[in-house]
């Protein structure tokens, strides 16, 4: 019997999120359908491309590590999209849907973010350094979407949802 | 037919952290009993301590709104937990055993962040003031713990496990 080790858990949680950023790419694809401000719907079509290309630095990993790309079934984030789908079912064409989206769009990224500094600590501490480079890289993209979905929600989707409510 | 408004979102997600503290407070038991370091156990137990606060804090506010204190199945948090079950089991008895539930750790605490930023946003627009200065104080929790355990995994979990794994 061979004993688990820190690479064994970080090839786990590689393909963890490998399998979650595919179901993320379709969450995005239900939220950009789901969004009524536009600004809302580029926001979440630019996160989209930019999770295409944090799939294709994961790739990259696990051809550095001489693994093959595969995923794993990944509880929390069909847990986390499943939260999210009830918001777009319970709240379509209500003045609160868009507020609701941004806040499901954040449990997603805040899951990427501790993913990948998760990921990024462990590469550290594995030598694979490359590979920490690209996680940071598509760390610091999900923490720049989080903050902007954060300025988006109290400067438009509450407002707005505040005032269509009062019409 | 009512339509769902900011304040129905709001109630929503206050009942949807209600049930995943509740759920929090049993997976950090399960964390404690598995963690090897003396240290880890104790941060999971100071967190175990400061989530039975956030429970009160949350029936607080429940009683400021005037709606009863009464969770509603969170599917995120089921899914986030069932991971950190899998980790638990899959890494028993193994050197990399504590990064990972470091790791599970985090990701709950990043569920708390995200939906304590959210609730407090909400709490501003719907001028819940004194319920967003509670939520405030636990997303400072949060926050908290969570770098502390990023410091805890990179200089002891990890190297741990490094160090274990080629003895």
């Amino acid at each position: 019997m061979t004993v688990k080790t820190l690479d064994d858990l970080f090839r786990d949680t590689l393909k963890d999120i490998y399998y979650a950023e595919q179901k993320i790419l379709k969450g995005l694809e239900r939220m950009v359908e789901g969004a009524t401000c536009t600004e809302l719907q580029a926001a979440f079509k630019k996160h989209h491309a930019e999770t295409e290309g944090q799939i294709m630095r994961l790739e990259k990993i696990f051809t550095m590590i001489d693994e093959p790309a595969k995923g794993k079934k990944c509880d929390a984030i069909e847990g986390i999209l499943e939260e999210a789908n009830g918001i777009l079912k319970d709240f379509k064409g209500t003045p609160a849907l868009d507020a609701g989206l941004v806040s499901s769009a954040q449990s997603v990224e805040h899951y990427e973010i501790t993913r990948y500094g998760t990921l990024k600590s462990w590469a550290e501490s594995l030598g694979y350094n490359e590979a920490a480079a690209l996680f940071d890289a598509s760390l610091k993209e999900e923490m720049a979407t989080d903050e902007f979905l954060t300025e988006l929600a109290e400067r438009k989707c509450n407002p707005d949802a505040m005032r269509m409510a009062a019409e």
